[in-house]
């Protein structure tokens, strides 16, 4: 039995979207997983009313307060530890349950997921990342996007890892090609720090480095896992989203380029520490929910974090 | 009488593309302005033959050699003295024209406006940016997008001048809003280099700052000029630049998708070198030679580099 803690405060459309998400993954649930809803009971039993969720494969824990969107994280979760956020975290610090996800404050997550939870021995920073959609139908995985902007070459070799790991075991890529983003194809390209990542990379055993990409290669199928610092990475991630609403607002229909709508991908995984953590978007619909408890299931049966554990060790 | 010299041997397409784009902008040229053609004079005999331009307007300057687009640049330069470019660059130190446009090989370019031209006094770091479209119809300007990979928070700062020089003369934006590109909106977001740079914006009494803007906010008008080192915008440019390669492969038909075509636009100059000098595109059509040609006059009418230099003075 996988049992997976959602967030039911977290995200623009809570409670009801994660309600919704639950009970759709549910429908397609086998009785392994049980989930445990973290909210204000009394809303959340009222949206659950007119579910068809069966309620022997849930439960409920209350959380009194709600760490709003725009709180500042650190703060949020010391003062309000009858927070979804912070109750998860606990339940997850203390084994009460095996994965947590939520579509609130991201900022406290990740001050939560690393600080609670804590880094995976030998990562020095975990990391998270970002689908980007392939005209092929697969998902290429640019990572990071956010958490660290500013990187040592290590650390984007570390990311290489752990992204190659997300991308083969919950992707289902086998052997994912690594590409370094830069500027310029040759070895020798880039700034200070791409030029000191890439023979780190060369000489990574664990990975498939397939060398530089550059931006145009970034939504091509060249790489499988496109390693970067979390400044680019942010930019490109939202500049990819603002495409999406582009073409949204010119009423372009696109099956490719309907895939950047980056609401339904549910958000990735904190990479790197030691229980597994995801992150939604704040505008996270069912879609999303039902798809984050998914690749906490997947995350669960394939022992990502292990697998992550063993790499590092 | 203004004298712009183009290298007819740059380009993916020359010097036949060259010669078009450089009929095209004498087409409606009211006698003011002189081409030097600078290649092979043969060859743009042969070329210019069947064209209408009045051969009052312009002359050939014969060159023996060519750089190729993947040559070294220091290398090729210093070995190829009879190079169109080698020798753009010696009419234009010599004063023998005003401009020099080519769309060959880029590094080349930017060795020769960076040694034989030099920088502007007080331009620490002279920069290349690139045009946003926006959908509103104007055009941001991204700068760096390549030119300096690593930057210092005073580079930045002085993007943020020549970006806004150029927008204001040759763009004709009024006081240009100056966005800093970050990750998160507030002050105090960012890496070590933007959040360092964001004060120096702010108290800089030169410019039109408006704060932080984001990936998302890259293609609306937030910001005329979008300040960043050059890592992060060539990714953004190679990026936005594979996005209408997408449209164009999906039979995608959008007025404003259409104006991500980078290779009408034609290039920018080099911002903050003591001459105009602009380079184009590799695969630059002729729109694109009448393009630069239309900049470089511009640059010469409202003396932007007059403009620069005592900014910096």
């Amino acid at each position: 039995m996988i049992t997976i803690g959602l967030d039911m405060m977290g995200g623009d459309y809570a409670p009801l979207e994660a309600v919704k998400g639950a009970s759709a993954f549910m429908a397609y649930n086998k009785e392994e997983v049980h989930l445990v809803l973290i909210g204000d009971e009394e809303k959340l039993k009222l949206y659950l009313d007119g579910n068809s969720m069966n309620p022997s494969t849930y439960s409920i824990v209350h959380a009194a307060q709600v760490i709003e969107m725009h709180e500042h994280p650190t703060k949020a979760l010391k003062e309000k530890q009858q927070s979804s956020i912070a109750i998860g975290f606990h339940l997850l610090a203390t084994n009460k349950i095996d994965a947590f996800i939520s579509a609130g404050n991201t900022g406290a997550m990740m001050v939560g997921a690393l600080f609670s939870i804590k880094a995976i021995e030998g990562v020095l920073r975990p990391t998270i990342g970002a689908y980007m959609p392939r005209e092929n139908g697969t998902l290429g995985l640019l990572v990071d996007v956010g958490l660290n902007a500013d990187c040592k070459p290590e650390n984007l070799n570390q990311f290489a890892i752990l992204g190659s790991l997300f991308s083969e075991h919950i992707l289902n890529i086998p052997s994912p090609k690594v590409g370094l983003v830069n500027i310029g194809e040759e070895e020798g390209k880039g700034n200070i720090l791409t030029q000191a990542a890439y023979p780190l990379l060369k000489e990574n055993k664990q990975i498939n480095f397939v060398g530089n990409i550059e931006g145009r290669d970034i939504l091509m199928d060249k790489a499988d896992v496109l390693v970067c610092e979390g400044f680019t990475g942010n930019v490109v991630l939202k500049l990819a989203e603002s495409i999406h609403d582009l073409t949204k607002r010119r009423n372009i229909q696109d099956e490719y380029f309907d895939r950047f709508n980056f609401e339904t991908y549910g958000g990735v995984p904190v990479l790197g520490v030691a229980k597994p953590v995801i992150i939604g978007h704040g505008i996270s619909g069912y879609t999303a929910f039902k798809n984050m408890i998914n690749i906490a299931c997947r995350m669960m049966k394939t022992d990502l974090t292990g697998k992550i554990k063993a790499s590092f060790s």
